[in-house]
C-alpha cells in the first residue's frame, strides 16, 4: 500500500511515494521557479499522472506554501502568480479520479510530519516554528490542528515584537522583517550601508548576501554578523517564549531553511526565552530542531494522504 | 432544573443559581480577601451546603483564578496562600456528594460564558482577552478550548513585546508589566517620581493611585495620564494583533476589570492592531467588549456545570 506525497515550495515541487510505514520508496524533485499559477498546477497534475502510471497509489496528499481553504478546496499562495483563490482540489481530482486527495498548508504539514515520523511523536501540544524565507507556525493543541476561522492561523511572521511600528513591517510583519531568511540579508545590507564597521560581508556583492553567508561570517567572529545574529536570537527567543506562554506546549520544533544553520543557537534561544516566558510552562517545554529537516512538510503530506484514506475507509 | 455556579476571585466568591436557560435566579457574594487556602475552601464548601439546602441543584461549576489541573483535580492560585496544588475537587465533592462538580480556570470560564450567553455565541474561533489586575486569555480554536499540556495556556501577560528584557518583567511578564490594572498605577507612580511634568495625579497619594484614576485623569486631558494610556493602547493593539496573526479568530472580546473603563479605546486598539497583524486575518476579525462584564466567568462556571450534567447523563 502506497501513498503519493507532494510538497510544493516556492521554487520546486517534491514528490515522493511513501509506504504506509512512513518510509520514502521513491522521490523526485522538479523545478517550478518563475512559473505562473496554471503552469504550476500543470506541473503538479503531470507529476501525479506520471506517478499513477508507475505506482499503485491509494491516496494523495499535497502541501502548499500559503493557505488551503478547506471549505472551498481553493488555495492561496502569495508567491505564485494567479493563486489567490485557485481551485487546486478540483484540478487534482480531475487527474486523480476516485483516489482521495488531501491538501493542507505547509505549516500544518510540517507539524503533521514531525508528529508522524519526527520529534513530535506522541505529542498533543506542540509547535513547528518554521523560519525560512518567511516565518510561520504549525500548531497542535490537545491533538487538534489550530486552523483559525479562515485557515490562516499560525501567521506569526506578523508578530509585533518591537514598537514603534515602522512602514517596512507592512510587507511581511515585524518578526519576519528582523529574523527570517529573507530579513537577515536585507538587514545586513541596510547596516553595511549606514555604518562603517569593517566586515567580511563587504567582500560580497550586496545583492548576493544570503542568510547562510551571514552565519558563515558569524563563525569567523565578524562583528557585523555577530550583531545581526544576536538580534535574531533575541527575536527567536521572544517569539518562542510567546508561543510557550500562550500555548503551554510540550515542545517547540525549529525548522525551515534557517534551522538548518541556526540550529546551533537553539540553546541560546532557550536561554533568551526563559527570561520572558510564563515560568511554569517554560520549565517543562523542550526546544528541538526538526527531525525531518527540509522533508518535514513532505512527510506531513504523506500523513495527510493516509488520514484521507482512513477517513474514506 | 438549576445549577450552581461559583466564581472565585482574589477578594470575593460570587455564587449564583442559574436556570438551564442561562438566567441567574439568585446571586450572592461573600468576601475571601486575606484568607488562606483552607479558609477559602471552607467558604466555598459552606456556600455550597447553604445553596444545596435551599435549591434543587443538579450540578456545580466553579471558576478559579489560576490553574485547574484536570488530571489531578487540584488547583493552583497564585494569590491564595497554600493553593499551589490544592485538592479542591476532593474538598467540594465531599459536600456535593453525588452531584457532579466541574472546575475550570477563569480564562476558560470567561470564554465559555461569552460563548454561551454573550458576544461569542456561535463562534468557534474566539479569544477572551482578560485585562484586570493580571492579564490572561481564554481561547477557543475550532470550538475546542486551548488548555496546553499542563492546563497553563493563555498566560499572555508574559508576552514579550518590548526588548531588551528588564528585571521587573520577571514578576509578572512584560505585557502585564506595562498594560494591566496592576501595571498602570505602578508605571504612573514611577513616571511621576522621575519626571516633573505637572499632573492631576500628583494630588493623589502614590499608594492610592488606581488604573481607574488614571483613566479619569485621561478624560481631563492630563498629560501624564494621556501618555500612560497611549502606551497601553499600543501594547493592547500589539497583543491583539498577535492573537489575530497566530489564531485567525472571528472575534476578540475584551474583558476584565480594565475593560470596563478602557472599552472606549477598543476602536483605537483596533487601529493599532491593524498596523501589525496578518492583513487577511485582520480584515475579518471583530473586536468587542465583553457582554457579561464582571460576570463572564460566573456564566462560564454555570456552563461548565451544565456540560458536566450533559456528560454524566
Amino acid at each position: 500500500m502506497a501513498v503519493l506525497a507532494m510538497d510544493l515550495g516556492g521554487t520546486k515541487l517534491s514528490s515522493a511515494i511513501f509506504s504506509s510505514l512512513g518510509e520514502i520508496v521513491t522521490k523526485e524533485v522538479v523545478p517550478v521557479n518563475g512559473m505562473k499559477g496554471n503552469e504550476v498546477a500543470k506541473v503538479i497534475t503531470t507529476a501525479i499522472q506520471r506517478q499513477l502510471a508507475n505506482h499503485a497509489i491509494k491516496s494523495i496528499g499535497i502541501s502548499v506554501p500559503g493557505i488551503s481553504r478547506h471549505k472551498t478546496g481553493t488555495v492561496w499562495a502569495p508567491n505564485i502568480e494567479g493563486w489567490e483563490d485557485y481551485p487546486l482540489a478540483n484540478e487534482i481530482q480531475g487527474v486523480a479520479g476516485r483516489i482521495p486527495v488531501g491538501i493542507d498548508d505547509d505549516r500544518a504539514c510540517s507539524i503533521f510530519g514531525e508528529q508522524w515520523q519526527g520529534h513530535a511523536k506522541g505529542c498533543k501540544d506542540v509547535v513547528f516554528l518554521a523560519i525560512g524565507t518567511g516565518i510561520g507556525a504549525g500548531i497542535l493543541s490537545g491533538g487538534n490542528l489550530i486552523r483559525g476561522s479562515q485557515d490562516i492561523a499560525g501567521a506569526i511572521g506578523w508578530w509585533a515584537l518591537q514598537k514603534p511600528f515602522i512602514a517596512p513591517y507592512s510587507n511581511c510583519g515585524c518578526f519576519e522583517y528582523y529574523a527570517s531568511g529573507g530579513g537577515i540579508p536585507k538587514l545586513t545590507n541596510d547596516f553595511l550601508q549606514r555604518d562603517a564597521t569593517p566586515s567580511l560581508l563587504r567582500n560580497i556583492h550586496s545583492a548576493d548576501i544570503t542568510a547562510h553567508q551571514v552565519f558563515d561570517s558569524y563563525d569567523k567572529g565578524d562583528r557585523v554578523a555577530v550583531m545581526i545574529i544576536q538580534e535574531c536570537i533575541t527575536f527567536w527567543g521572544m517569539s518562542a517564549a510567546n508561543l510557550v506562554s500562550i500555548l503551554n506546549p510540550e515542545k517547540i520544533i525549529f525548522g525551515g531553511g534557517v534551522f538548518g544553520p541556526a540550529s546551533r543557537f537553539i540553546d541560546a534561544i532557550k536561554a533568551e526565552a526563559t527570561k520572558w516566558a510564563q515560568p511554569v510552562s517554560m520549565r517543562q517545554v523542550s526546544f528541538e530542531r526538526s527531525a525531518l529537516g527540509p522533508d518535514a512538510a513532505l512527510f506531513g503530506a504523506a500523513n495527510v494522504a493516509l488520514s484521507k484514506l482512513n477517513n474514506n475507509a
